[in-house]
């Protein structure tokens, strides 16, 4: 009790650069996926490098994917100025998924031509579908319970950001669903998906 | 002797931020100890999945840990103000078995399902004892004998956290026990643990 | 809208710290592209050792490399007091093909000395042309678009930097085309450049 | 010319992240150097580990090294206010030793016990003392060529300092010509050496 005010005012900092760590780590790990070729028996380099489309495919979605999450987080923290015990083990739920995705990505990367593709899209789509889904938590967490956002956001930003978050496990979720059909054209779903807010929500901003 | 006030007014942000590195770095280099099933000779990779479930099991229970672990090293520093020497060795022994923490994970992902479980589980367990041994000197250290506690935390407080922290080695040492008659009921009580202390104490801090 | 007073204020703390995070791991992930050579059938470690010189090469021109760069994005900072959604994504981009670096290290190291050598010199010094180039668009969104850049930076000195940094991806060019005949003296040139900017320009400081 | 007012005024912190993310990335990575033993041929995981103590052993040895390193670079800073070009390249020299040394600490793992254990040690301890050169090289062009460091530092101090860190390559050298004749001892003068200036100096600081 005594303490909180000492706690509150200390504010994000150090959960952000936690948080950006393991999003900077994650997505350079990635790279790790990506092999030598002639490691795996190609005797041409260029010809070998051009099958291993589906690790470059892979790469570059997951990429792009931990980028916008990143930046997403990043102006998520433009509103919160506090934090609290239960938003700092919401986030930590949220890092948990974030640090699988080099994992889920190696699955897709392996499997995309094979007649594994399509549990390997559902482990891909699913793990993005569950980090949208807490994502809600975390907003819904930071702005009702506790109200860790900073004075001056007005309720009318708090609820847009709210509905722009909302709507991003729908998408995850649809290309979860159609992984059962085809990986690719659930791959393509989720890179447009994060392409598409990439370029237009990142969290209420609007410059 | 002269320059311990250029020293002391430094503060504490560069080891936060060596320490939250080291944190961030650990908990996601535990991804590495996840495989694609079908690299070791499984056909059906749901299958395979479904059967790599210790693999899954020991990195959640690590990520937990190594997380909370973190929560309450940030919450700590609510109340540190300034370092010592001593106090960056100390940190440093804890961070080295934390840097640990991927490798005693994999033998636990390893080895939970055939006769090396108990080793894999007292090396494992054995680990989370050390660090909250060492947790406790630390908390000494900040508190005893260089005060580097910021003025305005009340003794009561300082003394309240001391015994929070000194009933988590406690459990481990339990763990440890337990862990020679069953790996499974071992890291159940050290997931346990860490859930409790994540969700009840972290350091003092009581909003 | 109404809420882009708020993010601009912000500034680029944690764009740089990411960026830092990605640089970091990038360079420091180059270490696992060294072996032990008696892991690969050398019987004496030093002439293993010796034998490994590509690797080693490869190694170190990829380090200075990932260093230089990091001094110009660090020392670009010096001028951008404000960040925006586009040079977010723009920077994310360059970072995608910094954290490229290690897998074309990787190639570079295994086939510098057989038929593979051009090749793999071409990805090498091709993913430096494609960092180049983005580094521009990078400056020119940060300068033209939005002026992202603080006040107090005089016009001219906008432009000296935009003239040093053009020059860049001429010379990563000029190693991707040399690489076609000699990977070798691609790799010289890659070294030269990158230690000749490095010396001579970074990004306008003139002290 | 002009900016260098600008650049002078911004500051160590970015430097300081980006060799505090080297140094714990380089220290964390070291953990890859361990393996299960029972994926080596070993049928008892007790026995295994108890016979992989080289790898334990060298683990310590470097994180000690490293932490020690990452002590006395912060301790450094203490007095450095500002940086210049040269001692950015230079303290890049610095960290591409760091970076090798999860690389030369995997050399003595492996052949701590076997024929090619004076290499390895020549090899380990070589990078120290390269790195314990450049240090000295880091600090006189601090004091030196361009007062980098803070007004409010005596000379004496200054002085003080350089003295200190003069003798540890002399060290580190030592260690470099008994790997010639006994790899293990060599290793023990490198942790003596470490452990000995992690508690006596640490860049002169003294409380």
């Amino acid at each position: 009790m005594f303490l909180s005010a000492v706690f509150r005012k200390r504010g994000t900092e150090r959960l952000e650069a936690f948080s950006d760590g393991i999003f900077a780590f994650a997505v350079t790990l990635l790279v790790l996926n990506l092999y030598d070729p002639t490691a795996r028996g190609s005797t041409n380099l260029l010809s070998g490098l051009l099958g291993e489309w589906p690790a470059f495919f892979a790469f570059i979605i997951s990429f792009i994917n931990i980028l916008i999450m990143w930046i997403n987080h990043h102006n998520m923290f433009n509103y919160i100025k506090r934090i609290s015990r239960e938003f700092m083990l919401l986030n930590g739920l949220l890092l948990l998924f974030v640090v699988l995705t080099p994992f889920t990505t190696l699955l897709v990367s392996e499997h995309l031509l094979d007649s594994q593709a399509n549990t390997a899209a559902l482990v891909y789509a699913g793990t993005f579908f569950i980090i949208a889904v807490v994502w809600n938590f975390l907003w819904h967490n930071a702005t009702h319970f506790h109200n860790l956002i900073s004075e001056d956001v007005p309720d009318a930003c708090v609820k847009q950001i709210a509905r722009e978050y909302i709507i991003v496990p729908i998408f995850y979720g649809i290309a979860f669903f159609v992984a059962l059909f085809s990986a690719v054209a659930s791959l393509i779903i989720i890179v447009c998906v994060s392409i598409y807010f990439g370029i237009t929500v990142t969290g209420g901003e609007q410059i």
